[in-house]
């Protein structure tokens, strides 16, 4: 399978997020995992960190990333460098629903809550 | 360094290909390298392989990926999906600048040509 057409975030178990899985084992990589997510207007993710490096790439939207105890504001055109093992939250703090492409370096991506329980998340990873 | 903003690819020392690294070790992750290209019509990579994983992105353009002794034409909303290791070769074949974003799942990105040599990049990898 070396070629496969990009589908369109579609709703998730979790309310306010859409996503679609565009590579990570099941396409034939586990060194790569993609998320494309559409996150909506006041909508937050959970704290959470990841077990590998995460960089999101936002394509539209506003919002806020709060780590270490800090907050970054960003918006279109904005990319987010996260190291494995930083607990993070995005917020979208803007009017439109925020675009997302999510790169992970591991497939399957293994996500915690701040207090060590793995999260299990309801879409191909 | 969490933030970036996402810079547009500028000429690179490989003619008909520009090219921005967004993310990879400089920026703080190790396990992720994306790089953001344009190529020209007409234009092609060399056969090379890599070291690790590579997803590559298509946002806009026509092209062929030869691998494998085998053709797959691709457009615009298409990921390719090179497992580590493959040699490849990716072609722009139409009338407008392909617009990419190549994700590996390693930081620095090590390529190799078909004989095994090592392929020196004139970019961040």
């Amino acid at each position: 399978m070396y070629v496969i057409a990009q589908a369109a975030p579609s709703a998730a178990a979790i309310p306010s997020v859409a996503h679609a899985t565009w590579a990570g084992h099941d396409e034939g990589v586990n060194q790569i995992s993609i998320w494309r997510q559409t996150l909506e207007p006041g909508a937050a993710t959970p704290p959470h960190r990841h077990e590998c490096d995460e960089v999101v790439l936002c394509q539209a939207g506003f919002g806020e990333l709060h780590v270490d105890g800090e907050v970054h504001r960003f918006g279109p055109g904005s990319t987010l460098i996260l190291p494995r093992g930083r607990d993070h939250q995005i917020f979208n703090t803007g009017e439109v629903p925020m675009e997302t492409m999510g790169v992970f370096g591991a497939s399957p991506v293994i996500t915690y809550l701040p207090d060590g329980q793995v999260l299990d998340l309801p879409w191909r990873s």
